[in-house]
């Protein structure tokens, strides 16, 4: 593992600069700020997410500035300083283009860490935002050694897991794993929209599952699906086909057909990789009955918790006339039988 | 509210003609059982769920039989008996057009409980199944008011919601928010199945909440979505009109048509009902850090517990790396704020 070069500059303050700051602080790393927005430069510094910059020399150039400017900004520092360059942007084949020919272009290597938030700028910041979540780290064939190892660098001190992928690559993965499927749940959301009330009174955990993403800011996801058109309308074109299919076999009652659709969708979701990063192990759920209040919630993880079972994950269905609610907890398929029958020791009703 | 009919007989003792007798024994109903697999019907009344049936008079019949036996069956209860009936199949027209011309076909109201497992068989049935969930009650024109507030009455007594509506509507409600959400979600999971290992790296919380219900038993779902057949090619006939709108948009780098299409999908998220049944009221999100052990989760339970915030999700995503984990509690939106700074104050790193 390379060291991260410091000082550190991010350009840019919004959510993704200064909550970068902030996790690099918590690190003791040493972080400059640059800003054209005085205000949003003046609040990052002001919760401590570096100290303003002053034309000093850095070691690595983080640039996190809006989408249409990232290109010419990396273009920009790579002419103006000897420093290493990086970004995290959320395309990576449009700036590699762009510095096509450009001195310098072997000290950049792209970046983008798979955070965000549904808010913005500097004040929605926090030091945590990078936990845990994927960062691809996504070297151009020009890019030198140091300022891969950099980027790489970067996101490990920023509490994220490295996921090294060409731009190609990456723009390719993240129109499968992010762009595709809010598209689709768009979709699906949008055939709601005109439903009669009394129909969505049947909505289980299922369909808001299905459309719970495409309740995301439209101005933000017009600009990411834009900037990756080609990727996306490739995936498009993919799923128009398999919905011809789809809509054949439905209407003309082929069963085999419709079965081998489905199947490929059972094998779809077993490649999502397994929440620790490992093989995706098979999970069984446990239902749970509780009345709907904060205090049962927090008896039921107790309980939960002296069971030894890990919680993979959870969903809360309340019940609309009483009150009270159902809560599904996702364990590892062989500790089900244990939990169930642990939390039924101590007086829970459950099923599985 | 009607009395519920008893004695009642449940003709089918699967899972949830078990899980019904269960239930309604739970408040002392008198519940008979019947089921032409003797060990089905052993295991049945061995659990509980009822006494099996010796040819005397009962007041309701509920056939929970296999879906393509359902109208049959109800054509021979009505026949043989002068009983009430109904059935919890998952479609609800197909029966009432076989039922044309019956005698007696005023004793019959059709019910489905929005309720179910990935599991079958007697052995598989709960008492909770169906606490907190909805249970469409579908009279026909000419159902007799004593036969719907019968199904209303077991509805009721089973710990289940009751909504009203015609077999039709009912048929077009669960083709828009079940059959329409599992075949896209087993369209966009269908182009995981091809995708190289380290694109699917990348994967966050949306894309598994988009394809979860794809993960479901396809040879269920193939029974359920061709029973149902011209409701789901209608709707998926409109999504495919979406869709080549939506190619257009993109592929042209059309903004305006592209924000359009989303926009409608934050419309159809907001049209769901609230989990209370009320309207859908505005939630945030707030992430707490956490490692990755059953006890920690029990201690932030009792913390968030203890601001007083209802909580009204929440969705666990581990770190692939650190066996850490960062889970996302939502609750309503003028609450965040208020448990964000309680957890902080308690230790908790935490973030909106």
């Amino acid at each position: 593992m390379s060291e991260l070069p410091e000082p550190v500059l991010i350009v840019g303050t919004g959510l993704l600069g200064t909550s970068l700051g902030l996790a690099l602080r918590r690190r003791g790393v040493d972080v400059r700020l640059a800003d054209r927005n005085r205000e949003h430069l003046r609040t990052a510094t002001g919760l401590g997410a570096g100290h303003a910059h002053r034309g000093e020399p850095v070691g690595l150039v983080v640039v996190a500035v809006p989408p249409d400017h990232i290109a010419s900004e990396i273009a920009r520092v790579l002419a103006d300083t000897d420093a290493l360059v990086t970004d995290v942007g959320s395309v990576k084949t449009a700036p590699v283009h762009l510095l096509e020919g450009l001195d310098g272009k072997g000290r950049y290597a792209g970046g983008h860490p798979m955070a965000g938030s549904e808010r913005s700028g500097p004040l929605a910041a926090a030091a945590t935002l990078f936990d845990g979540r994927p960062w691809a780290v996504t070297p151009h064939p020009g890019s030198s050694l140091a300022a891969t190892g950099a980027v790489e660098a970067l996101a490990t001190t920023a509490g994220a897991s490295v996921v090294r992928l060409t731009p190609e690559e990456h723009d390719e993965a993240v129109a499968r794993i992010s762009h595709l499927p809010h598209l689709l749940s768009a979709l699906v959301a949008g055939r709601l929209a005109d439903a009669p009330v009394d129909h969505l009174a049947l909505s289980g955990q299922g369909v808001r599952d299905v459309t719970r993403v495409a309740g995301g800011d439209p101005a933000m996801w017009q600009q990411i699906v834009t900037a990756n058109a080609t990727a996306v309308t490739g995936l498009l074109t993919q799923v128009r086909d398999q919905l011809d299919v789809l809509i054949r076999a439905v209407s003309t009652g082929n069963r085999g057909l419709l079965g081998e659709i489905l199947e490929r969708g059972v094998a779809g979701t077993r490649a999502i990789p397994g929440k620790h990063g490992g093989p995706s192990r098979p999970t069984a759920s446990v239902f749970v009955s509780l009345p709907d209040h904060p205090g049962e919630l927090a008896r039921l993880f107790a309980d939960a918790g002296a069971s030894g079972v890990n919680i993979e994950d959870v969903h809360i269905d309340h019940d609309p006339a009483r009150e009270t609610g159902l809560v599904e907890l996702v364990v590892e398929e062989t500790r089900a039988d244990h939990l169930q029958a642990s939390l039924e020791s101590r007086g829970w009703q459950a099923h599985a």
